[in-house]
């Protein structure tokens, strides 16, 4: 009998995505998002078309996808309607009738996430039944090979925790003076590393025994290019800034330094080698396609605008600062935030980006 | 294609019940279901050992089950254990190991019903796969021939919509000086039997898609005694003593009159004859086991404690007549309602009630 793991759903609750409608919420600032997921729609298109086996789509009337880390929405609502438009098109290719198919599409994410915000907004034209699921993607979600889909976009760098030796005072990965371990020392470097090759184990396990047969998995993974060092990746980049004005707070004792030094943000960027190696290990899928959006994050406007970009990043992180550093010092951080940005935006604008795209197919078991 | 349907989910999302976890919260107040629960999880047992297919349990490895009406927990929670405990312990007396079998647990309810608290309640030793699903339960909620097990505790009643002639101020049924159809005109009576006629259509149509054939359905539905008025009838004894309050409000001026009279209460409890007219009518279902729970509200100490009584009626419908009379009357509205409940107890004591326990297949389509 399969048990719902908890634990690391407890983790991540830690850290859920701010909810609610306000000028810093998710949904407001996910526009950059979205930008992202349209312009990605043809590679979802194209991985259905050509890689989906007519197998899965006969073998049941029902296609179930679920989208892992979807946070409330909307450009996991948009994701499922990408979808499903491209099953239903490969569906009638065959010359059957695609009104006989019906979708149930999962959303999941962590327990803390706001599933009543994304409840309220499911679209109301919605061509598919729609469910939440809440909890750790690095657990088991779903019963053994329901899913015949699973999409996950911008979401797995989100580690299941921050790794244990980064957390112990006495060890030496104790990462004195920083949030983030892209500018820390190499014994943090290397226990993110460690996380992050756990985390992807469980992943795949779990996924590799939920999915069908034959099952594809479409991912939007942001990530590290090859051959930049993790210092020099885009979204490292702003979260060593972010580092360093809680440091200047502690400094100018708003904020209390031993706060800094146990605060870590679980986030990590895989290379291409990781990930490939990550799937290689599992042995349960196959790399069927992976194509690097290179200039993503360059051509987004919002690394142009250090305002703009502060509030985006509040309203990912507000949860996870909230808890450690209080309430009352959120406004005063990321006003310092938004004027560091704009001091450091050549080293922003330096920085390295890329989004590995990649369609894993479960191979037979 | 199905398309999910809103409409009634909409008009459903005005009447939540209360989150959170405040002294008048559901959770809090639901220990009076509990018992209804616990009485009948025997009942849960037999229909699952005496009626439940082996032929279901053994054509998939999934058992799904879906509760309609969850609200917050902890009841559905509880009810879905006993389910997964007789189908194991069904599987077990084949000689089968259990352990093969895996279930996944839908928890459904209207979208505006609190399921982030639901997900945070979840047990974290739960032997299942959990989903929320959104909507109302007059439209479609799953895919074809999907669930397993159906289930619902007390929420049938809870109808669609308030009958649209209750809601014609020129129309004969307009409800003036009331806020539910048990101490009405003959006029408003029939509008609520016709809108539970409806809606019982609805709901069974909707079931009888989702379910797989041979699939069973549990329900307990509080109803009304056969030879019982509506007057009479418990529940609505309570409700009306309720309006008797908002007109005595009315009268002194803190509630506007034509409030209470455009405000009904969308409940109604049907007759056994009416709950196999409507089985009949639709014709996919038999109906395997139908038993009577006389004396269950009759046993229930709540109704020997009016205060009690006012926080728990209070916890149910907060909602409801918050959205039409705003929050200000609240506190003086259910301090006169728990005065009220006490002067006319012997009323109280004297009404009838009954909860139905039925337990419906789906006949081979």
């Amino acid at each position: 009998m399969a048990r719902a793991e908890e634990t690391n759903d407890q983790l991540c609750a830690a850290y859920p995505v701010r909810g609610g409608d306000g000028p810093s919420s998710y949904a407001v600032n996910s526009v950059y998002q979205r930008g992202a997921v349209a312009a990605a729609k043809e590679f979802i298109s194209k991985a259905i078309e050509e890689k989906l086996d007519m197998e899965i789509l006969l073998s049941s009337k029902t296609f179930r996808i679920a989208d892992l880390g979807c946070a409330v929405g909307p450009n996991s609502f948009f994701s499922a309607e990408n979808i499903i438009e491209a099953v239903q098109l490969k569906y009638k290719s065959q010359g059957l009738n695609s009104q006989t198919l019906e979708f149930q599409v999962f959303f999941n994410d962590i327990t803390a996430n706001d599933f009543n915000k994304l409840f309220r907004s499911l679209p109301s034209n919605r061509q598919y039944y729609a469910a939440g699921v809440p909890g750790s993607f690095y657990g088991r979600l779903f019963p053994d090979a329901s899913i015949n889909l699973f999409h996950s976009a911008f979401a797995i760098p989100w580690m299941s925790q921050v790794p244990k030796a980064v957390m112990d005072r006495n060890g030496p990965a104790w990462n004195k003076g920083r949030i983030f371990y892209s500018d820390a020392s190499d014994d943090v470097v290397s226990a993110y590393e460690a996380q992050n090759a756990e985390d992807m184990e469980r992943f795949l396990h779990a996924r590799a025994q939920e999915i069908v047969s034959g099952g594809l998995m479409v991912f939007f993974i942001p990530g590290r290019p090859d051959g930049t060092p993790h210092s020099h990746t885009l979204p490292n980049v702003i979260y060593q800034i972010l580092g360093s004005c809680l440091m200047d707070l502690a400094r100018k004792g708003v904020v209390d330094e031993e706060k800094v030094d146990s605060f870590n943000i679980p986030n990590y960027l895989m290379s291409s080698k990781e990930l490939e190696s990550a799937v290689e290990r599992n042995g349960c899928f196959s790399i069927e396609r992976r194509e690097n959006l290179d200039n993503f994050f360059a051509h987004d406007t919002v690394y142009k605008n250090p305002q703009l970009l502060a509030s985006q990043i509040r309203a990912s992180l507000e949860g996870l600062f909230k808890q450690q550093f209080g309430d009352e010092i959120l406004d005063e951080l990321f006003e310092l935030y938004g004027k560091k940005l704009e001091e450091q935006q050549s080293m922003v604008e330096s920085g390295k980006a890329v989004v590995f795209l990649v369609v894993l197919r479960r191979t037979a078991n």
